[in-house]
């Protein structure tokens, strides 16, 4: 057979866009399989209200205790106590109020730089910046999603400096005050390793633990190794509070630092209204706590359905050529909050966002992967390594649906 | 009769404390007699949910809509721009969110410096900080309790420079780029008068509305005069959310910006998580907002309470000698949120401490103002004008129960 120029390049692009697409029905027909097809389209995380949520917010109501003051913000702060372990906890309005109290927590101060995933969701850099601070974009491990340790190491040894007990960063002078870790879609990070390197360069370690209620490193709940850690209670969480989050600490100094400033750091007294610093309007209102309560008591079966959903994802795509499923670390137990796709070869965006196109069209909603924080106009000038292992897991990944009740 | 050196100062100064003690006498007794005695504790204000709060509730439970993406966020917000006439309004996660966006959404921008009373609730100087801007104190007048129009003119005369059509501070150098005025307790500061000054030494107006849903100057909701202006629907305000507030404006393109940089400044696409700018997550959830619905419709009614006791309290210290109650402006309708007492003459803090001390041991919950702003640690810093008036009330002010309950 004898073909013109041109020609044997334009069959060899059609074929590859044939496999590609082939791969995407592949992975919708997976996905249907998996899921119990409705008619109604499938979101990628929805609550679920079947327990004590309308009885406690009616007791809320009725008390008309329903802001911050309530008695069930104890109730849930002490309920998150006892399922995670961690000592204190204090209850914030969401997810980014805690990590901006987590970082002021930790002792981030203007002009600081902090280490941060440039894979990982707006709010996290977004609170580096309430501090007047530099976030300070690190890449991630595809086998972990989480921070890479030894790439991190590695670049700390080249890229600062450390005098007098504190890091600094050779290029811009500024004191690297803090790291910040994402337990990415509910997997937790290596936590060990990474601690080992901030205590070796006097990095103050926070767990941004938006994502992993739920969620163990060698047993223990996430939330452990940071110096402040903050959950997240948003309406596609693991478990909702409508709006909610905490920081969850094991010092006594950082919990009482954290609930003054979350509570307009006002002063204690019979009648009269004292503060004595800039402080915020962040505490969790009651009637957020009172749906929280009713959401944990249901927490250990959503974590199982999740996890079952999971299997069966894993099981199910097993079978499917070029896509893996990610799977948790072997260290970890996750709550598999998102669960996520990896194609795999170097096909580009192209491959995922045929994915994205045939499944969202045909009601099943997936998603990519959050754009990487060093592409956002407000980020781009911001210091960084070398981020090519997160740009790869960008073109390549892709969140599908995740509810408990699709178990 | 003759005295002994110094026995006629120590008698006159018995003879004032009593006159004082019985004038707290008889504050406590008109208290007690304008309010029926339960046995309990009377709140300075409490919430009153005996509307259609825990069917609205429940309906956004069942939707699993609880977060900001639910139903209930734009109906609220339709509500409230029925109500005040604002054409615009974007629901927040609290009253401080709320004059954070609206004072980013005026052009505050770092360096800047924001005209705000002294006497005021902390978080109106808290926003300012937040805008990395640095607020300048100014004075409030004894008849409306908001900013005095006449000496801020004259203050604005003395001490700004305008150029090139914006105004700076001549001492500092900082540009001036907006007054945020409070309508205290609910009672409308003198908006035509503050617009007019704003206007003619180009100073943004932004009205701190958290206490005056429901109060009116000249006819017009509160919120027509400030470029946007803030809400609050703590569980001590008027109607409550749990927490919540909204931003008001009349502008379009101000709406628009409001509600971008309070949704994390997300762009829209159909999967794509992108972000232009430096958001907040400042969005009230569905189920605060739920409630927020049940409570708008009783509003009309809580009104007609609140002024039916300001009424009560106002003829029965009538009959008190050296107490005048506050009553609303001669241009206003006010809604009284808190009801205030102001101890007339120049007996200072003294007095004022009886009264406090008598009523709260008498489960009669009383308060005195909030302390002044340039008194407080982070504040005493920044520049102001003359601020004798606003200390003269804080010396003689005391608020009292206030709950529509209580009518």
């Amino acid at each position: 057979m004898v073909f013109e120029p041109g020609e044997l390049a334009e069959l060899q692009n059609r074929q590859v866009h044939h496999l590609k697409s082939s791969r995407a029905q592949s992975i919708l027909s997976v996905l249907r399989q998996c899921l119990a097809v409705t008619g109604k389209p499938i979101a990628l995380h929805e609550p679920c209200f079947s327990g004590n949520e309308c009885k406690y917010v009616k007791e809320c109501l009725d008390s008309t205790w329903v802001s911050s003051a309530g008695p069930f913000v104890n109730r849930f702060e002490t309920m998150l106590s006892d399922f995670t372990g961690i000592k204190y906890v204090v209850a914030t309005v969401n997810g980014t109020a805690a990590l901006h109290v987590a970082l002021k927590a930790a002792g981030v101060k203007a002009g600081d730089e902090v280490l941060c995933p440039t894979m990982t969701f707006v709010a996290t850099a977004n609170a580096i910046t309430y501090c007047n601070a530099t976030p300070h974009f690190v890449d991630s491990d595809e086998r972990t999603l989480g921070v890479d340790p030894k790439k991190l190491e590695e670049y700390l040894r080249s890229a600062s400096t450390l005098r007098e007990g504190a890091c600094y960063n050779t290029a811009t002078g500024r004191r690297v005050r803090a790291l910040v870790v994402l337990h990415t879609f509910g997997h937790p990070a290596d936590l060990d390793s990474l601690k080992e390197i901030c205590d070796r360069f006097s990095i103050a370690l926070i767990e941004d633990a938006a994502q992993s209620i739920g969620s163990f490193y060698k047993g223990k709940h996430t939330c452990h190794w940071g110096i402040a850690s903050a959950l997240s209670f948003n309406g596609n969480k693991t478990i909702t509070t409508g709006g909610g989050g905490a920081v969850l600490t094991n010092s006594k100094n950082i919990a009482s630092y954290a609930r003054h400033i979350s509570t307009t750091a006002r002063s204690p007294h019979q009648w009269s209204v004292l503060h004595d610093e800039i402080g915020y309007n962040y505490r969790l209102p009651s009637i957020n706590a009172a749906l929280g309560c009713a959401q944990l008591e249901q927490l250990p079966s959503f974590l199982e359905k999740k996890r079952s959903l999971a299997s069966k994802y894993q099981a199910a795509f097993d079978g499917v050529e070029g896509v893996t499923f990610f799977t948790e670390p072997s260290y970890a137990r996750s709550n598999y909050w998102l669960n996520a796709l990896l194609l795999c070869g170097n096909n580009g965006e192209e491959e995922r966002d045929l994915v994205l196109e045939l499944t969202n069209s045909n009601d099943i909603m997936t998603r990519p992967l959050y754009t990487l924080m060093h592409r956002l106009p407000m980020f781009k000038h911001c210091p960084r390594m070398d981020l090519s292992s997160a740009e790869s897991i960008e073109a390549r990944l892709i969140n599908i649906p995740s509810s408990p009740a699709l178990a």
